[in-house]
């Protein structure tokens, strides 16, 4: 982080902020329900070697991932001593590498879904395996009634089988507590009949959205939590939203609306625009965002005031940016140009 | 680019490839209509300079950026011969970098559309500038009645006004080519008012979905044509799609669907999902597409095979990416994996 750089007025925009003492509230909230490896942080999230050393030191040692980067990434970071790749990979070559970071000291688990996914973990020369069990998401994940003769497939490779994973990802947005609840036992009860076909220690699943809902699981898989987003901020979860993107305003116009050049190459779009605080998005170009300020009678920002820009997909909006400039709100009152810049994070984990 | 890397098949996934005879042959259709420098074709679809080589060495050496990273990549990549930031920037330490590559022998005009904006690019010792003005899309861009007035308070400033830019962005996706011209009609009118006013030798504006409906102009913003994207080609434009992920199944489903690993982090997301040829796409997450074949009966594809994925939106689906793999399909009916890998392009101006 370059020296000049002391507050947030001193940003280059757009700029990631990841408001550090919400991210420790939410990081002590979740720990509070699931404590050390009971929670198994989804680096797909944050994708940051540096946010996940935060985890590790508050005990949550063992991690998710979705990609081989994040795995060979982290397993470099010195942070390897249970990583869970929580998809399926067939390429041989970073199957090969996976191989080489076990070899080096890291523990890498690896989901299977299938003869193939199982072969392939098996050629590679790696040892653990989750099965990974299809609980209502269609995406991977066997059916149910194939994961115990997988299991035996895959000890009969020579595999060591840890246990079962599902994710129950078509919950994660359901808004009413009771419906994501009894969709989640829903799930889980697939997941817990093929864990008795399949046997191991570990039943690995969940997310964000469900982190109170699930009393099957024996791990948590979740991630969004220390960031939060405005999809899943309307569950009206315990978490508070931790990352934004600052803008600056570039132009105004007297019909009632600012533009900010935060646009969708600087936003994960999927879950549709982001928000900004008593303002009304218009929409998102490239490099900007039009917004009218809901005041009445509305008031526009002047140019060169910044704003603050809320994503509505923390995933996809992070694996844009370079780096998290970290940030503390002394004065929640005070304009966000105050708040101090205390570090950087390198957001290290982008890519394949 | 390894040396390994042939063929398509030896390619990791998700890659992004561009098929280079379909690139050249949307170039070829642009530069019949708009050759040379009347063309001043906009760097933000690609983001990468050695597509702009090509352009260049096509006879469009004028350039138009959206970002001061894409323009300070172009003039250090010796693509500075007349680049036109066509946005507004207040931050006077990015408008001081643009002084200095102007200082070392590049040309570049940056678009105002305020007092402010004016005021600081005069203070960061720039000189040349287009007035920005509002033809209809709610984003950058003065009234009308307001660029005369601008261009005297630019010019008594010490400032070239070379003449205007206006986009009529708001057109750009509207399917019917009548309604599409109409429109155009009416959003040039208001900047040739504005020209009117202004002077200068320069009326920029247009894109790709109004290439040829767009008489006013005297040169022509467009890049999407260069790659295409599933919300232009329903246009029915002469343009074909260049763009593609590539993509592995990972995991198939006896319910009929398979599961790829091109997900959302993968490709732009803000104009709907991508298309796969002969298949419906269900839904795509962080690392995975979920699709079902369209044949009858469904004949599901193998896990390790290779798929095509289609973006809706070129400029935020290249800004997720490293680079392009260059493939040339020797033979169109071949099986993907079979095409040739001719080049690696490194998409070099991504982030701000």
């Amino acid at each position: 982080m370059p020296t000049s750089i002391r507050y947030v007025g001193d940003l280059p925009t757009p700029s990631l902020l990841v408001d550090l003492d919400r991210l420790d509230a939410n990081i002590t909230t979740m720990a509070a329900r699931w404590p050390g490896t009971s929670l198994r942080p989804h680096v797909k999230a944050f994708k940051s070697t540096a946010l996940a050393a935060r985890l590790a030191a508050n005990g949550h040692t063992g991690f998710c991932c979705a990609t081989v980067k994040e795995i060979t990434g982290m397993a470099r970071a010195g942070l390897g001593t249970d990583l869970l790749l929580a998809n399926e990979v067939v390429d041989p070559v970073r199957l090969a590498v996976l191989a080489a970071l076990v070899d080096g000291g890291a523990r890498i688990t690896v989901a299977v879904d299938s003869d193939f996914t199982v072969a392939a973990v098996a050629d590679a020369g790696l040892s653990d395996v989750l099965i990974d069990v299809n609980v209502g998401l269609p995406r991977c994940g066997c059916p149910m009634e194939v994961a115990g003769p997988l299991a035996d497939l895959a000890r009969s490779r020579g595999l060591t089988v840890r246990g079962v994973m599902g994710y129950e990802g078509h919950l994660m947005g359901v808004d009413d507590r009771a419906a994501r609840t009894a969709g989640t036992q829903k799930s889980m009860s697939v997941l817990s009949a093929a864990h008795g076909s399949v046997g191991g220690e570990v039943v690995s699943g969940g997310g964000t959205g469900t982190w109170d809902c699930n009393d099957v699981i024996t791990e948590l898989q979740a991630g969004s939590y220390t960031l939060m987003d405005t999809y899943y901020r309307k569950l009206n979860l315990p978490f508070t939203p931790a990352l934004s993107v600052l803008g600056t305003v570039v132009s105004t116009n007297p019909q009632g609306y600012a533009v900010a050049d935060v646009g969708l190459k600087a936003l994960g779009m999927d879950h549709g625009d982001p928000t900004i605080t008593a303002a009304a998005v218009w929409f998102c170009s490239d490099e900007h965002i039009t917004y009218a300020p809901e005041a009445t009678p509305p008031t526009l920002p002047r140019i060169g005031d910044r704003v603050e820009v809320w994503p509505a997909h923390v995933d996809p909006t992070v694996a844009y940016h370079e780096h998290f400039s970290v940030i503390r709100r002394n004065d929640p009152a005070a304009p966000i140009d105050d708040a101090e810049v205390v570090d950087e994070w390198p957001i290290d984990l982008r890519g394949w």
